[in-house]
C-alpha cells in the first residue's frame, strides 16, 4: 500500500461532482457560458454570501486570480501579497501578463500571513513619488494560506481597511478556501465580502473538482465587463462551459464544499496532532487546514519515503516537508502514515 | 420536437469520451501535465502525424491558437490569415495578447481560403521597409475553413511553399480537423505536417470532448518551453490535466474522432444536397466538411424557426444563415429539418 | 548643387527654434516636466485651440499617436484608420504596443482619406458579437493625410460624428498639422476640437523643431493621468523636458508654424504646377499641402537623380516617386528641381 | 543668491554639447539614425570601450533601461536589481512594460550596492521549480549607485560572474556612469565589458548633455535587432536622431564626459568633507561620486532651505537629504552651501 499526500491537486474528482458532469451531459447547450448551469451562478452565489454577486467561471486558479487582479489594477498599479503568494512564486507571472506588466509586491510575514505593519510597511516603501512610480493599487491575501494557516476574520478586516484607507482593492486568493471556512466554521460572507473583500477567487479544483473555480466579484457589478473581456481574450470562456458550471452549482449545493473541506482539515488535524507529540518531528506552522508542515530530520523523511508515502520535501530544503489532505484521503492512507511516523 | 444546428459547440460530450475521464478518475495522479495520461500525448500523436510530434493539451481553441503563434511570432511580427479566421474575428484579440501586440493581417479569399496570389499580395503590402513595420512572421489556415470547406493538400502545399520561402512559420486552426480529414480522406500526415504545417491546434471540443485540445508542434522539439511558459502564463496548466489528456487519447484511439466527424459531415451533406435541389434557397459555399451556409429569404429562415429549428442567422444578413451538424446530430433531427424545407 | 526632396523629417532645425533652445539654457530647472516651459503648454494651446488643452509633451509623433491612443483604448478595443496611416504603416505596431495588444483596422480609401461610407462598413464588419470581437473605441485620421491630401473641415466633422454616434472616440495625428492648417486656411480650432476632434498629436518636428510633439487633449483633463502614466512608464517623460517645452513654444508663438508650412507648401505648390502641366509626369494625388506624389516613367525618375535629386520612389513601384517640401526648402533648390524636369 | 542641489537632472546643457547640436544643424540629413552622427557611433564606443560595441541612441535612461533588459528577457524572466535601483522604483514599471510582465525582483543590500551573497539568496528564493516560476534572466547594477557610491572593478566582476555561471545576462545603468568612471580612475573597458557586464546604459544626460542617452552592447551584435524593434516600437527612434548622436560624439570626445563628472564629484568631495566634520550632521553613505546623503536634523535642513538652498529631503523621511552635484555647479554655490552649514 501506498499514500500519496504531495497535494490535493492530485486528488481524483468526488463522485457527487462527476454525476453533476453527466447529468449536464445531455443534449445541446448554448456555448460560452450563456447555458443554463452558468446563468445560475450569479445566483448560487449571491445566495451564497448573502450579497450580490458577479460570478466569472474558469478552469484554473491562476486565470481567476489574474484576471480578478488585472481587473482592478491598472498597468501601473502595484499588487500587495504575500512572498510565498502562488500569485508570486507559483504562477509564472500570469498577473503580470494579464495585467499588462502590473507589479506585485512581496510582503514577508510569520505563518504565511500578510501582517497589517508588514503591509504598511510595503505600502511606504512602495507607493513613491506620482508618475514615476507604481500606484498601490490591490491587496491579495490567500486563504488558507500556503502556510496552511487561517487569517481569522479580524485579521481579514483589518487588513482590508487599511487597503481601502488607500484606495487599493481587495482579492483573496481562495484555492482552499473551503478548507478556511471549514476551520474558521462561520458563514463564508463574514471573513469575505462582509470583512472588505472585494473579490474571491472561490477554489473548487483542489477539493473535488475536476477543473471549476469561480471568480466571485461582490457587489461591483460593473466590473463584469472587464472581467468578461481578460477571460475571453485569455482563452478561458470554455465553448461547452456548462460542465464547469455543473460542477460550480454542485460542489456549493448542499455544503458539499464544506463536507468535503472538514474530511481534509480533520484528516491533517490527526496527522498534526502525532507531529505536535513527535520526540523528533515538529510542526512548522500551526496546522488551521489541511497542510501540514512538518520539521525533521533527513533520515526521518528517508525513512517515511521508504514506506511508500509521499509528499513535498520544500524546495531547498532536506529538514521541512510539506503533507497535504484532500477530500479523498482515507482512514488507510492516514494510518499508513502515522503508523510510519515511528518505525 | 426540435432541432439544434446552431454550432458544433454545443453538443454534448460523446458517450466514448466520457467514459474516458471516468476511467481516469481513480485515485491520486501528478498535478500539471506530470501524470501518466498527458505523457502519452507526445507518442500518441507522433504515431497520428508519423513524425516527432510535440504536444501541448490546453482547454480551448483559442489557447491553441494564441500559444502557437505567439510561440513562433515575435510582438513585432505579422500574422497572416483569412478575414474571416476564428483568430481574426472571434478571440477577442487573444494572439495579439498573448503575442504581445504581434498584429494578424486579414487576407480576402472565395470560400473562407487563403488564396496564394491574395498571401503574396498581403505580405507585399505589409512587409514595409525595416524596422518601421512588422515582420511577416507566421501564417494561419483553418481548416475546415469558417465557410464550411477544405482545403486541398495541394492548395495547402502551396501556402506554406509560399510561406516558408520567406520566413514565415505555417500553422493549421484545425478547430474542425476531424471534419476536414474525413473529408479528405488522406492520412492526417498528409495535409499538415507533410504538406508544411509547422503547428496545428487539433481541435476535439467541437466534436465530441468536454474541453479538450492539443497544440501539435511538428519537428520543432525546441520550441516546447515557450509553448509551455505560454500556456503556465495563461492560466492554461490544469492541476488535474489528466482529464484532458484522457479526453485526447480516447479522441485518437481506433480513429474515433474520424468516425464522428463522418457522421457530422454526413448529416451536413444530406442537408446540402437538399439546398442544392431546392428551388428558393441555395449554398453560398461548396460544402466540404460539416457546415453548411444558406442564402435564402427572410421568409424561408423565419419558417424554419417557427418549426422549433435553431441556426445562426450570419451577423448582418437575414438572407444568410450556417447550419452545423454534429457528432450528436441525430437522424430525427437533420429529418425535421429536411421535412420543414418544403412546408 | 544638390537638392534634397526625400522627407520633412530630414530638415534641419529652423533658427528660431534653435533660439528658443538657447535660450532655456540657462540655470538649473526642475526636472520632468516640472519647469516653467512645460508649465506653460497648457495655457498656449487651449489659447491656440480657444479651448481647455491638457498638452503632454513627447519627442516623437509615435509617441504621441501611441499614448494618445492608449489612452482612449481598452486592450480589446479597435481603431479605425487609413489603411496607409503612419500608425499602420510605419510605427512597428507601436499603438499595439501601447495599447497591449488593441487592433488597428485599415480601411481603403482614395487620395489618403477615410471616407465616411468606408469607415461605415468597416465598423461594421468589425464590431462582431460582444465579447467574442474587439470593440470600437477610436478613429484616427491623418491630417494632412499620408498622401498629401487635406481633409476639409466638413469631411472631419462628418467622420467624427460617425465615430462619436457608437461611442468611439477621435483622434488626429498631425505629423503634417501645419501643412493642413497653412492649406486650409482656417483657424486650428475649426478642424479639431470644433469639428469633434477628442486629441491631436500636434506634429512639430517636420516642421522645423529638433524632437517635439504635443499631444493634445480637448476638454477631458480627466485623461491626463493615463496620458501621464503611459508617457513615463514609455520611457518619454524627459528629464530636461524644458527643452521640447521650448521649442515648442516658440513654435506656436507669433505663427511661426504657419509661417513654415505656408513656405512648404507654397514650394510644393510650384513643384505640383509643373508636374500638372508636363507633357509625361502627372499628380497621383491632388496636392494639398507640402507633399506631391509623382506618376512618371522609370527614365524620368532616372534623369532627376542623375541630377542629384533626391527624393522617395514608393516602395515596390518605379513609377512613382514623393517629393517633400520643407520649411527649408529654398528657391534654389525647386529652381533645380523644376529645371531637370524639362531636360 | 540660491544654489540648486537638488538633482543633476536640473542642470543646463554644457556649452561643448550645445556647440556640437549646433554644430549639426546645416542642411538635410538622413532621418532615423541613418546620418552621419549615428552611424559613427559604434565605432567612437568601440574605442571607448576597446571592444566591439553596438550602440543604440535614445533620448532617456528609462528607456536605455527598458530595451536593455527586454533585449535579453523573456516575459517570464526576471532581473534583479538592487531594491533602491532607479529601475524598480523610478520608472513606474518602463522594464515591465517592455518586457511584456517580466519580473524585477528587488535585492537589499548597504550602500546601494547588490552583494554577491544577497544576490545568490535572491536567485535561490526565486529561481524556483520550472514552468511555475520567473527564471532568473539578468542582473542589473547600476554605477554610480544610487546612494552616491561605486562598485569596485572586482565587485562588479564577482556579481557578473556569478549571474553568467546561471545563464543569466548582466546590465550596467550608467546613468552617471562618468561619475563612477571619474571616482575609480579606471579605464571604462575595466568596469564594464572587461568585468563581465554585457550591456550598459551610458548616461549622458545628467552630465551636460540635453537629452541623450547610449545604450552600448558589448561583442553581442546579434542583439542588435531586438533592441532596435523595441526602440521603435517604444517610439523612441527620433526621425532627427542627428541631434541625439552629435551629442554623443562630442560627449566622449577629449574626455569631456570625464572632465565634466570629475568636476561635479570634485564639488561634492568638499561638501562631504565638510559634512564628515560636522558636529552634527553625518553622511549616510560613503561619497564616491556626485551624490552626498546627509543626515540631520530637520532643523539644520530647514536652515539650509532658509538660506535658499535647494536639496531633496527624502520621501518619507525628515531627517536624511540628498545633494548632487553636476557639470554645472558652480564655486560660488558651493561656497553658499558650505557657509550655511555653520550658520
Amino acid at each position: 500500500m501506498s499514500a500519496n499526500f504531495r497535494s490535493d491537486n492530485e486528488t481524483p474528482v468526488a463522485d457527487a461532482i462527476m454525476a453533476a458532469i453527466l447529468g449536464a451531459n445531455h443534449g445541446t447547450a448554448w456555448a460560452y457560458a450563456d447555458d443554463d448551469w452558468s446563468k445560475k451562478l450569479d445566483q448560487a452565489f449571491s445566495d451564497l454570501f448573502r450579497t450580490e454577486a458577479t460570478v466569472i467561471p474558469v478552469s484554473t486558479g491562476t486565470a481567476a486570480n489574474s484576471i480578478a487582479l488585472a481587473t482592478v489594477t491598472p498597468p501601473w498599479g502595484s499588487v500587495f501579497c504575500h512572498s510565498g503568494a502562488h500569485i508570486y512564486g507559483d504562477e509564472c507571472g500570469a498577473p503580470e501578463f494579464y495585467g499588462n506588466g502590473l507589479r506585485l509586491v512581496p510582503v514577508n510575514g510569520e505563518h504565511g500571513k500578510v501582517r497589517p505593519d508588514a503591509l504598511k510597511k510595503a505600502v511606504r516603501a512602495n507607493e513613491g513619488h506620482g508618475v514615476h512610480s507604481y500606484k498601490p493599487s490591490a491587496l491579495s491575501l490567500t486563504q488558507a494560506t500556503e502556510g496552511g494557516t487561517v487569517y481569522s476574520i479580524d485579521e481579514v478586516r483589518a487588513l482590508c481597511d487599511s487597503a481601502h484607507a488607500i484606495g487599493m482593492k481587495t482579492h483573496m486568493d481562495g484555492a482552499r478556501f473551503g478548507n478556511a471556512i471549514a476551520s474558521l466554521r462561520c458563514h463564508p460572507a463574514e471573513v469575505t465580502v462582509e470583512a472588505g473583500i472585494d473579490m474571491l477567487s472561490f477554489g473548487a479544483s483542489k477539493n473535488g473538482c475536476m477543473a471549476a473555480e469561480a471568480l466571485v466579484i461582490f457587489n461591483q457589478p460593473q466590473w463584469r465587463e472587464t472581467a468578461e473581456r481578460l477571460r475571453k481574450r485569455s482563452g478561458h470562456l470554455l465553448s461547452k462551459m456548462r460542465y464547469v458550471s455543473a460542477q460550480l452549482l454542485a460542489y456549493v449545493e448542499n455544503d458539499l464544499w464544506l463536507e468535503m473541506a472538514r474530511h481534509a482539515n480533520g484528516q491533517a488535524a490527526k496527522f498534526a496532532e502525532a507531529i505536535d507529540s513527535h520526540a523528533e518531528a515538529s510542526l512548522e506552522y500551526p496546522v488551521d487546514a489541511n497542510e501540514v508542515f512538518v520539521k525533521w530530520t533527513k533520515e526521518g523523511f528517508d525513512h517515511l519515503m521508504s514506506q511508500d508515502i509521499q509528499f513535498q520535501l520544500w524546495p531547498g530544503r532536506d529538514d521541512l516537508a510539506r503533507f497535504v489532505f484532500g477530500h479523498s484521503t482515507s482512514d488507510e492512507e492516514v494510518g499508513l502514515l502515522l503508523g510510519s511516523l515511528h518505525n
